[in-house]
């Protein structure tokens, strides 16, 4: 796959003297993603969000979407997933995604109402808005993993060192999946940190969505409620940060029992819950 | 004020031995912004959108959503902003505030999709896109300040310096605007970086938005594409930003003449457009 950069020419301060040189930016485009049953003329269809995203991997962030926003809650629940190109349009539409749902999944306005009201609306009224999203997440229980310290600090590096597009740019979050030994499993790289994360859980969707059961999630930079919300949808146990989490991202964790480590850079970082998982 | 931030209690690992310490975590909260006529019992009213934000200068975000966002063109067509708990509610509504507007200002679900669609929206068909927002903004022009290196490579430092959140949690972005001598004008903090900016727009949109059209915005992290629509929806003519530039942003900002300063850190910055207004 090419990589998504776009070529520029900058002015580059610092030196002796400025220099024009040609430099590489990461791919930022809108993506669409539009759910429906049957064929694509059939009315029958909802636009569910527009996101800003870097091209490639559409459909992994497709599924991974609506898996962690709880609309579908297995590949099986899927028919297609296509550019609107595919389905014989033209113009512009490879920033524009279809997905072809089971006759049985549900999708009317009320339902993604509802849907988006128990996820990113939920927090409004506070504490009672932790409690509404156990409707799509369970608390993780059974098998716990553990991982010791050291595997830990060799996170990042190993994190950074795969990140194809930062290499060029460093304009990438990335998401990335460890095993308890230190070995990376999968990794996705998005100018959102929330699209990094539903690539790598739509890849594995279409694979084993329990492998993210046994596995550390590694985050390259801060943890928001939304990250932490989406990696309980997937099951994750332990997520690694090299960043700061936030307030509800912490008091998320605690409530479904996940493990959430931060500021994990060199040989420290912080345990903020369930400790229990790591051995120290 | 106080400082938005919740006291948790970590594991700290890294030195001889883990420590168990207090910590503090910024606070991150959802903010659902309503907009309306007339008193709030009246049903016509809209929920614009729910954002997680770090609490404080909500009024300010709400504000500066509304101009960003190509709502409200200014301060004169806002009735009030107030939570609604201040308008008789009582539990949990300091996560949900009412903009009431001039009646003159239209506001019905046709009117937040187009100006959706010209902002948020409008990339989904490539150049075409960037053509329908100028619905909103205009390409800058006249008055073109200028800016030194100098007073460029001290700007990063001085943000940080002024970031009182971000010293205790680590857990932030910044928008910070400056003068043209590198003096702060004003700065804001939030977990969300759209959040920052728009918390900066709304407070100046309630003294004097054209301090804007003079000054430096300076960012402490990457440049998206909406965070040039947004300024220039402002009329900044300089982002200088800590971060890297996505494609869109850079194409975004030659399309409408702003300068785009990226990788500032230290002595060193690279132009991405406008060098006109930087001295070298």
């Amino acid at each position: 796959m090419a990589i998504p950069v776009q070529a520029v020419e900058v002015v580059r301060v610092g030196g002796e003297k400025p220099e024009n040189k040609p430099d590489l930016v990461v791919a930022e485009e809108p993506l669409e993603i539009r759910v429906g049953h049957g064929p694509e003329d059939d009315r029958q269809q909802f636009s569910l969000s527009v996101t800003m995203r870097t091209p490639g991997n559409d459909k992994e962030l497709c599924l991974g979407f609506l898996f962690t926003e709880g609309i579908i809650n297995s590949f099986d629940e899927v028919i297609s997933v296509k550019y609107c190109e595919d389905l014989g349009r033209t113009e512009g539409m490879e920033n524009l995604m279809r997905v072809e749902l089971q006759p049985f999944v549900e999708i009317s306005n009320e339902q993604f109402k509802r849907n988006f009201y128990t996820t990113s609306s939920c927090g409004v009224c506070g504490k009672a808005s932790i409690d509404s999203i156990k409707v799509s997440c369970n608390p993780l229980s059974g098998n716990s993993i553990k991982v010791t310290k050291e595997v830990l600090f060799g996170l990042p590096d190993q994190l950074r060192k795969s990140q194809e597009v930062f290499k060029h740019t460093g304009g990438l979050h990335a998401s990335g999946l460890f095993d308890v030994q230190g070995k990376l499993i999968a990794r996705n790289e998005d100018v959102g940190r929330h699209n990094a994360l539903d690539k790598l859980v739509g890849a594995l969707l279409q694979k084993d969505i329990s492998v993210m059961h046994q596995s550390i999630l590694v985050l390259s930079g801060r943890i928001s409620f939304e990250l932490v919300q989406k990696a309980l949808r997937a099951g994750i146990q332990v997520i690694a940060a090299v960043g700061a989490p936030s307030s509800l991202a912490v008091d998320l964790a605690e409530e479904f029992g996940m493990t959430l480590i931060g500021f994990l850079k060199g040989d420290r970082f912080n345990i903020y819950t369930g400790q229990e998982r790591v051995a120290l």
